[in-house]
């Protein structure tokens, strides 16, 4: 096992800041290119983890640690950030994610600590049993798949203009 | 064909900052974990993305724009950034990156008119005949990669960690 509170928190602070470097400013080009019907581009990717912010990590840890096993969490929806039509800018979007990101940061330093809690245990509606460290290694790792889900998608805008290179770049073909 | 001088420039002179938000300030379990034998660690892809500044995209681009078809691009070495042990800090080579990397955009304005040279060709040492739009997609391509490989490295310190959740992070799996 790898998981430590600190670490693990070095990357969900940051990860708002990277993702604002990278994407603030960028052409709708860039930011609406998605991989087809049924995919996200890029601005529903930082409306979903803004979703999961509000409704998935600190909600499910607050239930581990106040019900334990005895009440499953509610289920995730990952897909119901698609059903809130919203007309405000990525810049917005991006700064609603690092404000509620702070915060959640702050509260999971006064909810968490690591030599009592980690091992704590709750109930998953799919999985079953699973501990505080799962729950929070998750969240680190689901920035993680977001971040290069990203990338990808917008790489994939020049899958053809690369022509013969596509052969060496093999984010192309996934 | 989706490439646009202007919006590749967008990203390329994006993803320094973005890779130090992402990375300056984490711990070495985070820097320096690869993905096993003969596989980079972070610090080494920043290494191998400055290598490619210095001798692969505007190199090559001068050499299609000097002599067109009539001289092949010298191969560039992938693994060279290997060679050069270093004692340097991450945050010192972020910065080498983020200089460079505003140098060779400086100069690909100065030197490229989208209208007159993006159709223009060189000699490929394994591809034969490519051309300038094709190097410069895949340069933007190239960092897209890189920052996929950089946060799926990280993820897989906690593939263990997450446990059942490991079954909707397909990141973990590549």
């Amino acid at each position: 096992m790898n998981f430590n509170l600190d670490e693990a928190i070095e990357v969900l602070e940051r990860m708002p800041q990277a993702l604002e470097s990278l994407l603030t400013g960028l052409s709708d080009g860039w930011l609406l290119h998605n991989e087809g019907d049924g995919t996200w581009h890029t601005t529903e990717v930082i409306e979903h983890l803004t979703l999961a912010e509000k409704t998935n990590w600190l909600p499910r840890l607050e239930i581990i640690l106040q019900k334990g096993e005895s009440k499953p969490f509610p289920p995730f929806d990952r897909y119901a950030h698609l059903q809130e039509a919203s007309v405000r800018s990525l810049e917005q979007k991006l700064l609603e994610f690092k404000t509620i990101r702070a915060e959640n940061i702050a509260r999971l330093r006064t909810l968490v600590e690591p030599e009592k809690h980690l091992e704590l245990t709750g109930l998953h509606p799919a999985f079953g049993v699973v501990k505080v460290r799962e729950l929070l290694s998750t969240w680190v790792v689901h920035d993680l798949t977001h971040t290069a889900q990203i990338v990808r998608v917008m790489a994939k805008r020049y899958t053809t203009d690369v022509g013969p290179w596509s052969e060496y770049l093999g984010i192309l073909n996934k």
